[in-house]
């Protein structure tokens, strides 16, 4: 056996037969929900041109892109003084396209690209996985899953609305309710910083708004202070700790800064979402709620699991000018963002799984000579008709061997054949998670069978 | 607007939402038999190192490989003499991985790096996008999708005669009967070129064979007989004409070059496969099927299509060693592989697709004024919750907007709400198709939604 066992690339990971049914079981119930809510699904390619992808991540982000190599002879435009200028020189001459980063921009250059197919509203969803070249390290991959849903051309709230309803849906059909919806949006932030004398300085108090949990409130207020806030700002941060109803935190909000345009939309947000009569809602304003993506202009969403320290599972929020990178102006919209990494580790944590992912079939029919198999394809012809996943050890192998194979695959039930079970019709059916053997006819195994799928 | 519309890289493809739902259609019914058959999923990451992927596909297959640059200085262990030894040279030193060629070797990876977790036989399947820097053309893409099952771990026939059932479940579930498929094996052609006097040229014989639906009988014989056939030739190549059936195509095999373990794996396939007892099976024995793919060493498959000049729609066949390259030997397999594009193409041409597809709501809400808004957001969670999908215009729109979206989404009801349906609580039905418009109730409605559901 060779000394070095190949491994895949660091910072990406293999998916066997066990992780592989829970993550489709948590794809496939978002899945069912953006259907359910009237989106429709597109997909991209793995590869878009550096030119749509450069640039829209700002510049660490543009670091982390994995890029491709112009296939054949890739330094055939290259020269000896391209190579002395270095890697940020030579890449232009020798990569052309990249892994995409995240499923926004290429939405964004779909749209474009197809603006004159598209009916607006367009509700979009799209699963795929995305690259990043990041640093791995725990909870942190080179490759991973995103599920977004998007709503591009209609500035409506009830759009935002829709969204924490389907957020609800999803967690709900997950089994999951240790979550909370927080909101906020990007204008009451904004015009906070002006109320602190931080106008033209908005977004270094989002960001600095944005580390309250890690870094604490007493360093945050230094921070704001060195940025030149005011002395209204231990005013407008208590507004961070209050722990009334969400329309009593939009007064008080009021109150102190004013209204906006985006305690207009939040007025409209909560108006439409109680028109939808759902009980139950966990959503809570915070107003603390800053979200480090520049690109949100409007509300912004972020999932917390509360019961787990795992942190956003779920964000999102408006933007107003997803398509202006292109050319083509006016394209607002609103999406999430499901965390499919995250989520898994939730559900694993709060063992939330249902027990039955992965089993792939729910009978093997074993046989112990060439005869008794060749009897248990037909068998087994009749078992899959009748609806029941099932299937015959292939090999002439050892019974033992055979039980050891459904106990490995957790294959519940095995149907045994013999040479005896063929003179007399009835098999044993070994039940094995009880250990039971019974002897019965096809036609009672299959009733029995059929019974426990429908129980 | 921009001059300069964005696009996807040459050879990729977007798929909007009705290619999409195509598409899962195709994939959802191979994933559902996969299942079925007692298949599990595995997934592996889209990038590999290149060590692992080198020299497995030959030359030219290295050559179409996509390698992806190192992250953050990628030139830092290169010197100007390594760039002026070129492409070939530098590539190791500025790429260590690339993107997968195909599901084969990465499976094989898998199982070497799992081997003592994995349970024998192991049958696995796989769907997931390949790459190949193939040069664009019709048909033929830089990234598709590969439908992979493969059963390692046993040299059992019955796995071949399992495959064969699947393919006929597969394209059953797809309505498609138009299909043949074509068995053959790898020694029987090696027994063909030892009798001609081919024998050290059997490779080169089957890629001669292999050519013979496109440069047809009369070259192939010239440039067999180039490589040094003998007068046994024409005997030999006559078989290929036979129109028997697959039992005395077989004996006239034997009779003319004798038995093998060609054809007592093929006479085993055969009566394992007759004791399924399968009605209309499409298995036609083609003793001139040699698949130009080095690695098979048994038995050989490939689904032709015969009323759509499309050719393979599905492959595969045995390979006796697939994990020897990374050292672990002795996991024999056998495997076939869905052409989902090809499929694609396929149910296009002859109208195959069901005509629901891609159609996410069922019913849209629409409505006049804001407060017939804020009482369609009523209605719809109630439309919702009695498991029909639906949903509600978002913006407050001229109600002949409304209908050009549900016309263009193909959403075939549309509930109308203004102040006199709120009132008598009866509302304006429309079905898009036939243009009648009728009053109704919500639970008339709700009734007629659900009734058109299961009918």
């Amino acid at each position: 056996m060779s000394s070095s066992k190949p491994t895949q690339p660091k910072g990406t990971r293999d998916f066997g037969p066990e992780q592989a049914a829970k993550r489709n079981y948590i794809v496939d119930t978002i899945k069912t929900q953006f259907i359910r809510y009237g989106f429709s699904q597109i997909e991209t390619p793995a590869m878009e041109n550096l030119s749509v992808l450069t640039g829209k991540y700002g510049d660490e982000g543009d670091q982390l892109l994995f890029k491709i190599l112009n296939s054949g002879d890739f330094l055939k435009n290259s020269t000896e003084s391209d190579f002395n200028l270095g890697s940020d020189h030579l890449l232009k001459k020798v990569a052309e396209k990249g892994l995409r980063y995240d499923l926004t921009v290429p939405f964004a250059r779909f749209i474009v690209q197809n603006q004159h197919q598209i009916t607006m509203p367009f509700k979009r969803f799209q699963i795929q996985p995305v690259w990043r070249a990041d640093k791995p390290q725990k909870g942190r991959y080179r490759e991973f899953y995103q599920c977004d849903a998007d709503i591009v051309g209609s500035n409506d709230l009830w759009n935002e609305a829709e969204l924490s309803l389907l957020i609800h849906d999803v967690f709900e059909n997950l089994n999951y309710d240790g979550f909370v919806l927080k909101i906020n949006h990007r204008e009451l932030l904004n015009e906070m910083a002006r109320v602190v004398g931080l106008a033209g300085k908005e977004m270094p108090f989002c960001i600095t708004i944005d580390k309250l949990d890690k870094i604490g409130a007493e360093k945050v207020n230094v921070e704001l202070e060195k940025l030149g806030a005011n002395d209204q700002l231990q005013k407008v941060i208590s507004l961070f700790d209050l722990k009334t109803s969400n329309e009593e935190k939009l007064n008080s909000y009021i109150e102190l800064v004013g209204e906006n345009r985006g305690t207009e939309d939040l007025s409209q947000y909560f108006k439409l979402l109680a028109a939808a009569n759902r009980k139950n809602m966990k959503i809570e304003l915070d107003l603390s709620l800053a979200r480090g993506l520049t690109y949100y202009t409007g509300t912004i969403f972020e999932v917390k699991a509360t019961d787990v320290t795992i942190g956003s599972i779920t964000g999102g929020g408006r933007y107003d000018n997803l398509t202006g990178v292109f050319g083509l102006k006016g394209t607002s919209g609103v999406g999430i963002s499901f965390g499919l990494d995250r989520i898994y580790d939730v559900l694993e944590e709060k063992d939330l799984f249902p027990s039955d992912l992965g089993q792939s079939s729910e009978l093997l029919i074993a046989h112990f000579d060439e005869t008794s198999k060749i009897h248990g394809i037909g068998v087994l012809a009749a078992v899959r008709n009748s609806g029941i996943r099932a299937e015959i050890f292939p090999d002439n192998a050892k019974i033992k061997k055979q039980f050891n194979y459904a106990d490995k695959k957790r294959i519940p039930f095995v149907l045994v054949i013999g040479s005896e079970e063929i003179k007399t019709q009835t098999y044993a059916l070994k039940d094995m998670k009880s250990g039971t053997q019974e002897s019965m006819s096809l036609e009672e195994i299959l009733n029995k069978l059929a019974k426990m799928k429908t129980a």
